[in-house]
């Protein structure tokens, strides 16, 4: 299929099995001189463990990536570099008495069409687990990043009904606002909203039921005139970079689908003389024609519900015969993805914010 | 910048700029034996043409599109195909007035920025009159698509704060469809939210203001298991190829951000027995891991209001001191650009489509 | 087949047939900023022209490149540069006689098996006429790299048995050799070895024969660290390149196979203190692992004779009959066809080089 | 320099240093349904491994692959193989007294130069350690082209100014030519050269020194119509392939170089009437235009001698400031690396065609 691979020059390709020997990636591209170890990507990895807070799955993978190529006396080479995870969680029997039943919202039905066979234990390679080495990578992408002044942060906006724009006033460093959002249990920094939104996954989860998200991001320190025109344009790569996560459904940038009840007149941000920042309002969310302004780029994914729910529901087995579908008895599942998802949508900013800078590069002679 | 091409196999490249000699695309991997004429293409571009209804740009561009290479006694060979539109309204004196100015909501000053210098004639490379090239494309895929079973079509489904959900019922051999949407001034084919959309579009003009717009789409005839995991999901290439579009800010797929407000048990499409279809629902729009259920592929792109209005704006010039910005007289724009959106989102999922449905025939030994 | 694009930044994709509407070039990723001109393409398209000596063809095709987008005010500017040859020589009548028949050395029997129809007219798209498109976006290149100090050249070192090493002693600005080089009939600066080589020619022209050739390459002022490792090492590129050449069959960097019969110590260059170079000798051709030592990258080519030949010979028809295939009267070919390669040679390491040095800029953090 | 894949559908991307945690490979796109197993990924190793024969180097390294994903049930599932070889030989103090010297004919100073940094032991990302990961990737594509009647083989075909031609007759299956070349202690067929060879090679041994050698290959049972036009051309791919090898200074395909003295007539294979073979002589080497003519694919590969030599040479040090260079003792190299290259060969071969195979299949509607 040869697609498992993102980015131009900073190119990731990603492989492994939630219940193989252990997942990976490779970052091709990576500059040299990039101060990376072990320690930090295995920091990033914990922002995204299950088990992390009460709102997501309990399992307990550990998670523990190994940099095996690409970094010589603690900074990048230029090699490719190389992570890999082992798995360690890999009884994968519990999925046996479903293995011949489509999964209500997987992919196990689409992978068996199109291959002629599926790797049932787990979800195979449709798993979520594979956003794990999109972390890993991440972490390389957003050490590059601030060295260059960039930062990036994403956030739950909202879970069910429950929304915030907690994200609308993030600016320069933006440190802060991530430590407030990781250590909130559904990794969103306004206090009000969070509550709200813990009490609605609690509900969720006494009726075996799951909810979904939004996540939103921003990025700031931004150089104008980072990313390229028409097919590469930096929005149509960040929609590539979020609608490629598992269980996403949308993506906007800047005002998104709210832009539609705009005017022209309302939706046009005014230049402005001389300051910090090119335009008075950022309602385009820091690009015009794909190409940055320099004010923070932000938008938003959505995220369906949870596909993994605790009720029967009704299927088909591989033979085509009517079944019913329940999950094996101890298979943990977050109540909502979104959560989870906030330190992978930042890991995909990242990526193609590095990848953008160094394209950036061949610009003008 | 290397940005001007896309598709994996089936691949366009689009050059021209909207008052140089001309613009054009070259279509390659396009395979052998699809008959294709002049007279095909310069249909689809007519769906396209400014001044075809009154709520769209007066402008007479001919916009006539010439096959020059790749066709041979009527079929493909699969050759490049090389197609080359001409300009001929290049009046571009015009645009002097404003040429040291920036324009609000426009690209000028990211491209200024970028490379040193910007072609202020009419937008340049920026222009939206690129896709005319990516129409004259998608024509060719659409030919390719039908010869396959593959229907596509796309309408207006939203204009400011009138909506319609007209695509929903969507099914089988869309042509009907097509030709309701494409017989109404804009481009919507439920009659009672057209004459609505009318009324406002009406309003805008009086205005000097300018209205956003959503675009649905759908695909029919899709071949279960087209589309690809990961990086290449069907709805990630989908997203990108969306969100090239000058002044697209959103992209959803199925329920999109409307699957955030339900539970797992509700957005879940339950597989049933035989029949023409795998699901009871289509919530997901057609993919489940990226890869096509067979169901039909639907979803929608925003696009905000055109940022070319007919009122003074504050703005800067290229040396950075503030300025008032007004269109020349004369210069004539369409007051929802997302109308004339309608053919470029059909073009784009036709490409999409085609580079797909070759990228699967790789799948299997 | 998406095989008609070359290169990664600074990169091509060429389209047209000998005997369609007309051929072209897309430049994507062509940096702003660079100086250019029809006149400068045409300078270039003129020293490949057929009829420009007596020894190549003299059809009298006018080769005239317009640039048709992605140049401003004299300046490239960052968007696509379009260049169009449009066809004028288009009497295809005489390809009627032979248009069922295999021609033997050409590819019309593999492209009608894979592509199932041929556009027989004179070669369609394995014509070397599509290497004008290479020599006009070479010329693009060539300016680029002359900006920054790279300097490339190409000559004849081989017709037949008789040999030159005339570019071993190449060094510095070019512009000397290569004046010399498209000033002699055969391309060869090597007067003694020009002189045989007409003689070889025009013995070949009367015997309706055709002979081999040899094309050497140099490029000077090359930055040390340019190229890749790996799979894109400079030589690897350089050999891609070249042998995407119609009619060529062999590829040389440094000593090339002659380094067979040499010992590591004799091989081997030794570095040296201080100074303009390096090492003191460069039996390596300049790159070390694929990336540039700094001292001139230089390789040969090896030409086939030409296909086109004045004899009866062997041959079969679509029907799989055995028939005898002999030129239609009035068709002319040259004699030998590495003597107009010579500048299609200059163009595909000028092509090589411009994209090596845009990836070069982001070797490093 | 995301410069570490090869290939478009079937595509390899290899990462680690010889000196690191370990090498391995990612097969991305590889078609779902081959039988493949660690033990068949162990064999090919084992052709390339050191130590294998008295005229290669005496390390042991194990060199065990282990495939970490993309194979259930011993066949591949459409997801990337990844195959992980541990390194286990990794003494790398001995390389301490030469880290600040440039090494002739070897990678250190450009790696420097164009990275800043270089991660001295034992060549580090240059080192021919390298290659394993291809042999180990190039096993899958061969047992998928075998399953498509696909068959290859290489062997030497000359050392120093010992030559032969043993591969020239070679058709059919290839399964006991291979068995022969692997048998012989130079991986030569030619009982008679082989012995002439190996003397060659035990003189060099004894003098410190080192020879080059000339790795021929041979690929049947070829598709006509495989292959693309222009700038993928299987030769020019071919050539990409063989040029990347560590040590690689030339390619031929067919007569290659020796065309040159050939005439047209001479050269030009005629077509014949129906039979296995399109034509009567196969001087081509079984393209035409770039495209499968379905006789035998053949060429060969020049490599230098190796720079690894008991000799001492003249260098200089990191500072510039000149300096003798000898290897530590104890380290251990190949008299002649084109010896180990002809696994590494086969494997090129194998994925430019199983690559090849699979774009084939998008030529036609």
């Amino acid at each position: 299929m040869a697609s498992n691979s993102f980015g131009n020059l900073f190119r990731i390709t990603t492989w492994g099995e939630s219940h193989g020997k252990g997942i990976g990636v490779v970052i091709d591209g990576c500059p040299a001189g990039i101060p990376i170890s072990d320690e930090e990507i295995n920091a990033a990895l914990l922002e995204r463990a299950p088990g992390r807070s009460k709102y997501t799955s309990p399992r307990k993978e550990p998670d523990t990536g190994q940099i095996f190529s690409g970094v010589f006396e603690g900074k990048t080479t230029g090699a490719p570099v190389s992570i890999v995870i082992m798995n360690q969680d890999a009884d994968s029997s519990k999925y046996e008495p479903i293995k011949d039943l489509m999964r209500p919202g997987h992919a196990n039905y689409t992978y068996l069409e199109k291959y002629g066979a599926f790797d049932y234990r787990g979800g195979g390679r449709s798993s979520a687990r594979e956003t794990a080495c999109r972390v890993a990578a991440g972490a390389v992408a957003r050490k590059m990043l601030v060295l260059q002044g960039v930062h990036i942060s994403a956030a739950i906006t909202q879970i069910a009904d429950v929304r915030t724009n907690c994200l609308e006033v993030a600016e320069g460093d933006l440190s802060d606002l991530r430590a407030r959002t990781y250590a909130d249990p559904v990794f969103c920094p306004d206090e009000k909203a969070a509550t709200e939104m813990a009490a609605k996954i609690k509900q969720a989860v006494k009726d075996g039921d799951s909810l979904g998200g939004a996540v939103g991001f921003v990025a700031t320190g931004i150089p104008v005139g980072l990313g390229d025109p028409v097919y590469e344009k930096l929005e149509a790569k960040l929609a590539s970079a979020m609608m490629s996560l598992p269980a996403s459904k949308g993506f906007e940038i800047g005002e998104g689908f709210a832009a539609i009840t705009m005017t022209g007149m309302e939706h046009n941000d005014a230049f402005i003389e001389g300051g910090a920042q090119a335009t008075e309002t950022n309602h385009a969310g820091g690009t015009l024609g794909g190409i940055a302004t320099g004010l923070p780029i932000s938008g938003r994914v959505a995220f369906k519900p949870t596909s993994s729910i605790r009720k029967v529901q009704k299927t088909v087995d591989t033979a085509g015969k009517a079944a019913d579908f329940e999950l094996p008895k101890g298979s943990r599942h977050d109540p909502c993805v979104a959560i989870r998802a906030v330190p992978v949508v930042e890991a995909m900013l990242a990526l193609v914010l590095a990848d953008s800078l160094l394209l950036n590069r061949a610009a003008k002679l």
